[in-house]
């Protein structure tokens, strides 16, 4: 060992990137329009304005390069960014790997996770326009604590419904949201039409992010000072995210580094659109040529085994219909500890890149995360949370694949939380408790996947 | 607001201090020697070998200015240091204050706490001199769990004994233990002598620090192999946290500041010697005036109700007599939330400096800390251990002052520790349930005081 050795790579304030990057601008070509449910045509602005503020409506809808970020925003993101990049020696001396693997950590973030990089400007962009409250859904808790700590921070009411297996199984999560002054309710509740129709027909659901989606979207169409915030998904979530990935390459210039392989995580797409879209701009220009790819759980594999189709994104089917990687909206996703990936569908940006060619997607079960989760624990230090360990069982894997070729791939994984708040699945995995299911042990999977293929031609 | 303005002082890791501060150097009387309680003479190296390794007794009984820091324990350090300093701007705004408030936070290492500093060249410099296993207590959970951290780094095993009431009601430090790969036991437990003589008398038990050390040092002075390992008061301990203050130093440096006040918490004493010594260094050469300030709590007054009398650091009186302020080693403290407070000395060196006059203490009731940790939430995102909202209640009325009178005080607070473990104390406050009780609430108090005042004249 050598106290030469730099572990983390650190960017001062002063280098916070002040742009968020859109890859719309640059992608081959557009992806398919959202479609309005009653009338099958592409949604307009104004079919958005219950639900969003006009600047975010425009950034979804924007093909500009570039964003500029608000200084109000740049203020708020300086609480923890840059954040920092970390060179895993530990880990690749433990794989006894020849492969250089770089970690960009968001679990400096108040909230654990990379997710206050967008609730900051959504909760920003709602107050400035008027709004006094924002709903949410929430799965293992993570947006949900980001947004009741950017509401905070801008002096708005939070309201969060939080999917039933994680709000029993966490409690920590509810804690965390009402410390920072949020509300929360277990999803399905008796608060909304969407959630009193779930539970008349399954009184013990486990809920779903699509479950949550139809109570929070619900509550916020009824008031004129609410508006909804969605934690992934949507355009202008993933270009928020941008810059965890436009921080990542100044990081890796600073040691020389060009990356050859980039890993994250999937559930919606905002963790890896995030960290990926800045590469994959510097692929598409020629000036790196990273392989790209997403990590997924075996359990909610939406890109490797779903269909692509336009489907809804909530459960009960009040948002526009979109078209993305989708497992059907009534897809009920088994209890997995890794909450923030138990969503039916996938970006339909990112589904549209994937579509195209342009990124690789891979299923990781439960048991092999948790092995890698623990192993990164044991050597880097960090104990990640269970999203991020779909990432890292994949870098795992392919440190192990260059062991065998000799390789010295440079591999760059998004580590998009901290898992203090998820422990009891440490426990579980520790106590041998944990079992894998994957999606084809569902069912329903085959009357889905037929009913999904139709719904594109569904007139008003 | 403006970008311009900087949150975070950043050092790269070529700034990582190199050395540790011995303020036994500096200080104007040596503090009183510890006594070997059989023979009421002052203890030997030998008399310490059982439980430490020679390279920790030499640092415990050095005069030396500095210490160099292994290289080895350098690279472990760089997975996290140096830790960040910011300027609370959004917490002077809320206290509408002119005070100028800088807070060091040690949340980012891997346990969430500043005890990995000690923590790892303890588990180094014992597995340089062949020992394969090391015991230890903890309280809250945040040694325990830095000592599994530091175990896994080099390859040793870690067993840790809890203190029941913490054990209890913060689960999740026993499964972050586990998943260091550390094994772990409430305390008082059965596997000692000890702890079964606890049990005996008071088979519900909270259990205490002093009653946990007692069975860590039992179970290793049994063993050839084992160690123990103690997480604060010990000069060693205070040495290796200085790495704090030293970066402290510079980061204020960096941004052309000098402190005028410095407020830590203290329990044991580490984290307050930690940062206020490399402070003390400077007001003692006459190139800094800082006031230096320990922050303790009010059920659990060491420093502003004990005796300053010689006194045992283990319940079962197995370790050396040290003179330090003290209520007794066979009180029991409230099961307040701040678990690593309570304990019933305070480290002889910081005694010795309280009794010097180098310092201020002050006692922080539970309420007001918690409604100090909830405001630094909302305000600054991250959510504070319970521990240290003991400091930040006494900055908040210290920036109140300042905002009376007018002064723009540079104020400079050790945050000790991040609270995602302890979110259930968090979520107590909210719920209105807490319950405030100071020392003056226990019966015991002046029997315990008088009987201290005698023992330093127990002969063998």
């Amino acid at each position: 060992m050598s106290t030469a050795r730099q572990h983390k790579i650190v960017l001062d304030e002063s280098e916070l990137p002040t742009r968020w990057y859109n890859v719309l601008h640059d992608l081959p070509t557009p992806p398919p329009p959202y479609l309005h449910p009653g009338t099958g045509q592409p949604v307009t602005p104004d079919d958005l304005t219950p639900l969003f503020p006009m600047a975010l409506i425009a950034q979804e809808m924007s093909a500009e390069q570039y964003v500029d970020i608000p200084e109000e925003v740049l203020d708020v993101y300086k609480l923890w960014r840059p954040s920092p990049l970390y060179r895993a020696y530990n880990l690749e001396r433990a794989l006894g790997t020849p492969a250089r693997i770089y970690y960009k950590y968001e679990g400096v973030s108040p909230a654990g996770s990379h997710k206050p990089n967008t609730s900051v400007p959504q909760a920003f962009y709602n107050k400035a326009e008027g709004i006094t409250r924002l709903t949410t859904e929430t799965g293992a808790g993570q947006w949900g604590t980001s947004l009741a700590f950017a509401c905070a921070q801008y002096g708005l009411e939070c309201e969060v419904w939080q999917v039933r297996t994680s709000y029993d199984g966490k409690p920590y999560r509810k804690m965390m949201i009402e410390t920072f002054g949020g509300t929360i309710h277990p999803s399905p509740s008796e608060l909304t039409a969407a959630g009193r129709a779930i539970l008349a027909e399954h009184p013990d659901s486990p809920g779903s992010l699509g479950i949550a989606i139809s109570e929070a979207v619900e509550v916020a169409a009824q008031d004129p000072n609410a508006h909804y915030a969605l934690g992934s998904v949507l355009n202008h979530v993933l270009l928020h995210q941008t810059i965890v990935g436009e921080e990542t390459l100044l990081q890796l210039a600073k040691v020389g580094e060009t990356a050859d392989v980039v890993i994250a995580c999937t559930g919606g797409g905002s963790n890896f659109g995030g960290l990926a879209f800045p590469f994959l701009r510097e692929k598409l220009a020629g000036r790196m040529s990273p392989v790209i790819r997403g990590a997924e759980p075996a359990s909610c594999p939406s890109l490797t085994q779903g269909v692509y189709a336009y489907d809804f994104g909530d459960t009960a089917g009040m948002t526009p219909l979109m078209k993305m990687h989708t497992l059907g909206h009534d897809f009920m996703p088994d209890p997995i500890h890794a909450g923030g990936l138990r969503y039916h569908g996938m970006s339909p940006l990112v589904s549209h890149i994937y579509e195209s060619g342009l990124m690789e997607a891979v299923a990781m079960t439960q048991t092999d995360c948790f092995a890698a989760g623990v192993l990164f624990s044991r050597t880097e230090g960090i104990l990640p949370a269970p999203e991020s360990t779909h990432a890292l069982a994949e870098v795992v894997a392919e440190a192990r694949r260059c062991a065998e070729s000799g390789e010295a791939k440079v591999i760059v994984v998004g580590l998009s939380g901290h898992g203090h708040l998820d422990l009891p699945a440490y426990a579980a995995y520790l106590a041998g408790g944990m079992q894998d299911r994957t999606y084809a042990d569902h069912e329903v999977q085959e009357s889905v996947r037929e009913a999904l293929t139709k719904l594109p031609a569904i007139p008003s």
